[in-house]
């Protein structure tokens, strides 16, 4: 083994980054064996300098990132500050100074992924970033690695905890999404401002990246669809179960049929509950993949948290260091397929839509029109009257997202429907 | 792009290689667009020569496996014949002449993975063997590679589709276990000897597999204990049902709680329906991962069948041709921790124990006295009383295998018991 050790500079101390810098402390051994060399923590940037922190030797610690990254000495940085900048501004640099990097920024990687991957490939160095999507789940190293050679036609998941345990809580407990929501925030599974999460933004940025990789093309998070669950009401998961279904936030990556162009949306949908996404429970991630010769697969665990995602960065250390030390580097961008993304009227999806109609006869008949003029081709419809009122549920076969919100904008025209209560995809089936 | 083609030498052309050829085939383009260069199909050696092969050029058939991987321009080397000779001897060769190494033998991997690791090292060459475990779940590189910088401590799993269509059959329609064999084997799932399977000598290669991957040591397949899964009855189903458990064949790999030793073992085993592992289905594999900070994962798929398999063959063989243009090499061999395995008797868990007893006052005293004497704590006790007979059913606190053993044989002592009618551990708790 090599005694000269591989210098990391961490930048950001927070959950995920005083969990890194403890494993790497006190796992210093089983590191230096599995890298082939030692692996010293040799810097940490922190904004609040005075803040103890356990564990780590105080001389280590700058409030300098940019002189850190400058140092010219420095293998390794892991970035785990978040956001754009000065995330962004710091990755740079450490390429051009010679350091690899190890990443947990989804947002960034979402919006400016090509860019920095250009930069690493430049300068020679890896760029790896398994902790941005879905915390300790191996999920990027399969889908570039596993399924090299493979064609992958769909990634499906639950990619954030936190919109995940309020919807599983209005499953289990019939809540209303603001209860759940509020018990979530009182967990700590919710952030003050839970916009991120509950809008579907985080999501999204994991899709953008998933749908990237899995496709060989570049996605960024503005060719992502984005619905929030902010809407989504104990009634909806009422209907849910009368279908024997389910409601999750799914970030859903696809290919078109004819292979051209893929998709990325996030957004609540109904699935069935024989689907295994359907039994995630709680703030766990699953996220699940079709391929053309692989078939099926799912990745599920722990999708956030200090120690899990400490887990995905410190196993990209060991590789980026190993890298290192074999002076090569791991697999870069792969962008050679450059699909185009297609806007969400082109994905081909099913709906669940209820109706508020007027109880009077020709109402099925008129709404059936309306699904025939744009081309829609209904499943199932379910009919209930009460008091003069009555509601109308209608579940498609697979149309275009396009055709189907055409559908939903002529309905919401007809004198005899009072209100659209609501519109959900339906998914994995 | 490099234009001059990596040449790949394919050992074995039946259900697994003849897919591995088409997709290299129809798949070319994009196999070198990933790789960074063309991958060309340079010789596929086969013990029938006149039978057809749709897609592959006649002239590349060879039945001289050991001239095709002593040619010299071959740079990767797949093996995809199984068993333990020739497919050893033939790998090491292919070493000797340059060659890297993606084999799919589980059965190989387990018994000589040491040297077999060795002597690619020794030749500065690589040795992957993705497919050898659980088809096309990527569970080889998440554990040598994503988790590398985790401590596990676990792997739980169901690695054989084979046992696990049985199972499933038997507990979803109550059929006996050749029932379901029978029915396994007409639909193809079982082989006309279905003994590798049913006796969990297939499983027990997996796990050795995995131990030795996820605990950086050497573990070999004499080191896995073995119990097969024939004599699993209805009555064990309904046994199982009454506890809210179903019945699988598990690979297990533990650490054991003070970290100096490993422990690995193959048998039938009681698991909660609500563990993620009670729900795979039919054929399908997946696998269970607890790591110190990651914490629970699991990888779920298809566990074998020609696509799913050569799938982790080309993910493989993209990594390798890879490695071999940036003349560098993968992680090898890590056993660096040298953990020795210890014998089943040391492995603690829990047992479900049902006893054919006299019905009488005192029988439950002294089967309770027997287990006190070895240290064996009882979690619950259910007697049913029928006819003068009596049932006995005891589930265990968790204790060494060896005490559990121990108190078994003594209960076949007492003469109020009639007889033991079945023993069974409880795992997933």
């Amino acid at each position: 083994m090599r005694t000269r050790p591989l210098k990391v500079a961490l930048l950001g101390c927070g959950v995920v980054g005083s969990e890194v810098a403890r494993i790497m402390t006190t796992h210093a051994e089983d590191l230096a064996a599995r890298v082939g060399a030692p692996v010293e923590l040799a810097g940490v940037a922190v904004r609040r300098p005075s803040k103890v922190r356990e564990g780590i030797d105080p001389s280590l610690i700058t409030t300098d990132a940019t002189a850190l990254v400058k140092r010219g000495d420095i293998d390794v940085v892991v970035e785990v500050i978040g956001g754009i900048e000065p995330a962004r501004s710091l990755i740079t640099t450490a390429f051009e100074h010679g350091a690899s990097v190890v990443s947990a920024n989804k947002a960034l990687l979402a919006q400016d992924g090509a860019a920095l991957h250009a930069a690493a490939e430049e300068h020679g160095r890896d760029l790896y970033y398994e902790a941005a999507v879905a915390g300790a789940i191996p999920l990027i190293r399969p889908l570039r690695e596993s399924l090299a050679g493979d064609k992958i036609n769909r990634v499906m998941g639950i990619v954030n905890g936190t919109t995940n345990f309020i919807l599983d809580k209005m499953d289990t407990t019939g809540a209303g999404y603001q209860e759940a929501l509020d018990e979530a925030t009182a967990l700590g599974y919710a952030e003050a401002d839970p916009t991120a999460d509950v809008e579907g933004f985080d999501a999204a940025a994991k899709a953008a990246i998933l749908a990237g990789i899995a496709f060989h093309s570049r996605v960024r998070l503005d060719d992502v669809y984005r619905e929030g669950m902010t809407e989504v009401t104990a009634a909806d998961f009422a209907s849910a179960k009368q279908m024997g279904c389910t409601i999750k936030l799914l970030a859903i990556c696809e290919r078109a049929a004819d292979g051209e162009s893929v998709t990325a949306r996030v957004h609540p949908a109904m699935i069935p509950l024989s689907h295994p996404l359907a039994s995630v429970r709680g703030a766990y991630n699953a996220v699940f993949v079709e391929a053309d010769a692989a078939g099926q697969l799912m990745f599920y665990g722990p999708g956030a948290g200090g120690s899990p995602t400490a887990s995905a960065v410190l196993g990209d250390l060991v590789a980026v260091c190993r890298n290192k030390l074999a002076e090569s580097t791991g697999p870069g961008e792969s962008a050679y397929a450059q699909l185009p993304v297609s806007p969400m009227g082109d994905v081909v999806t099913r709906y669940h839509i209820s109706l508020d109609v007027a109880d009077k006869p020709g109402v099925l008949a008129q709404v059936a029109t309306v699904f025939a003029e744009h081309g829609v081709s209904i499943d199932t419809v379910r009919q209930q009257g009460k008091d003069g009122e009555a509601s109308l549920v209608v579940v498609t076969h697979r149309a275009s997202d396009a055709s189907l919100s055409g559908t939903v904008e002529a309905l919401r025209n007809l004198d005899t429907v009072r209100g659209v209560a609501s519109i959900m995809r339906v998914e994995g089936e």
